[in-house]
């Protein structure tokens, strides 16, 4: 192995640490476009909700899942794509409104399936990164996530911007201003400057196998996210699963040698995790909490998020943060280079 | 470690070894019973599927939700079901069909939020293998999938059972007899015949440190109940993509050390997935195919599936067989017993 160039993860150090810039330009100049669109997608009173999308972004639909059904209690779904694309299904979508979510919005696959959902009846909304993509073409409404060109493979201040959007849409949706959020890009900026802490953690995962991380309600999608981020840069094998999930098989892969990582929100989905990281302790597994400061101390080892007075469905857009250093510092440990991942291409043409 | 105990994995080989009885008594018992409930709820006319389960459950769950989109053109989803249980949402779920599949029928998350889902107006149906379960008693309609006892902890005739009886309910909704899956347990007991084949393919898994199962459209069930019983038996990380989302991102971890299952139905998502394997040979993947002679013999190696004639949608219950029998050798020969992986308990107390 070359040793690694001082360039090494340079591109993605750089769009990791726009995050807080990211998101308030979100909540100044994007807000009010969000909430508009939110407004004339409510005065249709759609019945269910299906999302679509691929990757990193799917991650970021899975988060709008959980707002619509406990905030809205919107019954949701995330689409298998392939039933339109590969299969021509053409379902009854009257009353439902399809959310494609895409960093780049040229995917053919979504393109085509955003645009068959259209013709099938649904309300469409894009949310992606270039109001000039086909996939905001085809769409009905469209939400731009205001990120700015984003060139690392590894997407992180897309999926951000993703969740804040989202965020806005979904307080849109229930008539509220989503003013809760203005703390967010103060937040983000005082957790990216805890870079030191992330690299002592990243040590011990430098010689890891496997990883196992885990979530439960809003933090899940969490797991999700950190898991496909720690895969395309690292490459190593890192499983996600809902708290109980894991309990009905995967536990048997996690003892002293997988470690474990806890994404441990604070609220609802944090307590129901509890028996399974009770579980965790008990099997003596190497357990990482990505939580509250008691959750913290309770772990092996941990990063201490300040959710104090959070709301817990806006604590998802924060503690991706040191996760995504996670991973990056991770890669950097192991030799390789964040920015370019084996055989990833930015725009992903599945069809 | 201690040598191999000759009992071990005499009850998982058991139970794998009755499919070919199970799915001949669905089609003989269970049918008309199944076709009734069908009618039953066909009259009320749903017009969106939720369908809630967990670990090799929610993998049938899956299957089922292909077949309601493709078959039916009835928009479905994935219930979140720490929404309910943990968040306390409560949606509107007038029109809806809520679908619950628990081989136990025993779990606490499972019957609460099947109660909540009937108190909200769904109508409620669940697919277990005991009729006198508290799932079976909280649902308005109840699918017996009449698999006898299941005793090893991996699930494995639950699971074909549990996807039969989806095939044939789903087949009652649109007014079919469900005849094509008569041919059924003759090809499962063909299959299942086939062992020493499979032997020779796990001995080439027998030092893996991870493996990635790929697929797409509705051999994607498949792939990922493959992965799962590949960790619950074996403890190899075994992650599961559908071929679209390979390509976003876990790509970057597959290389010449990483080898690759594909499972390659006959049919639509079968020609979907042909992009993804020629990346993967191009990459020098070690591919291993299951499905028809074609696939196979353009792979590293593979177990040819008897698909000729036999509807894709009908495949999933026989593709499993062969990755069963491949879940069980490889943990025999990794000197492991797959009857009583750690940690596990048959009926998993989640809330």
């Amino acid at each position: 192995m070359s040793p690694l160039s001082e360039q090494a993860g340079r591109i993605m150090a750089a769009e990791m640490a726009e995050q807080p810039t990211v998101l308030r330009r979100i909540l100044e100049q994007g807000a009010p476009r969000i909430r508009a669109v939110a407004e004339q997608i409510s005065a249709r009173s759609p019945r269910f909700v299906l999302l679509t999308a691929r990757g990193t972004s799917d991650n970021a639909a899975l988060y709008a899942k959980y707002l619509l059904e406990i905030r809205l209690g919107l019954p949701c779904g995330l689409a298998s794509m392939s039933t339109t694309t590969a299969y021509g299904a053409r379902p009854d979508l009257r009353d439902v409104l399809v959310i494609t979510v895409s960093q780049s919005g040229g995917s053919p696959d979504l393109v085509d399936s955003t645009k068959a959902a259209r013709d099938a009846g649904a309300i469409t909304l894009a949310v992606t990164n270039n109001p000039d993509s086909p996939l905001a073409a085809v769409s009905e409404h469209h939400i731009d996530i205001l990120a700015g060109p984003e060139k690392a493979l590894p997407a992180t201040k897309t999926y951000t911007a993703s969740l804040l959007s989202l965020y806005l849409f979904v307080e849109g949706l229930r008539g509220g201003d989503g003013a809760e959020a203005a703390v967010l890009p103060d937040l983000a900026a005082e957790l990216l400057a805890r870079g030191d802490e992330v690299k002592q953690l990243a040590s011990r995962y430098r010689f890891a196998e496997r990883m196992v991380i885990t979530s439960r309600g809003y933090g899940y999608p969490t797991a999700k996210e950190a898991a496909l981020k720690l895969m395309e840069t690292s490459y190593i094998p890192a499983l996600s699963y809902s708290g109980a999930d894991l309990l009905h098989g995967p536990l048997a892969m996690v003892d002293n040698i997988s470690p474990v990582i806890a994404v441990v929100t604070d609220g609802k989905g944090g307590e129901a995790l509890q028996p399974v990281l009770d579980r965790l302790r008990g099997r003596g597994a190497d357990l990482v909490v990505i939580g509250p400061r008691e959750q913290v101390a309770a772990a092996s080892a941990g990063f201490e998020l300040p959710t104090a007075g959070l709301a817990e469905e806006l604590q998802p857009i924060l503690e991706i943060l040191p996760l995504q250093l996670l991973a990056y510092e991770v890669t950097i440990a192991r030799g390789q280079d964040p920015d370019a991942p084996r055989a990833l291409a930015k725009v992903t043409e599945t069809h």
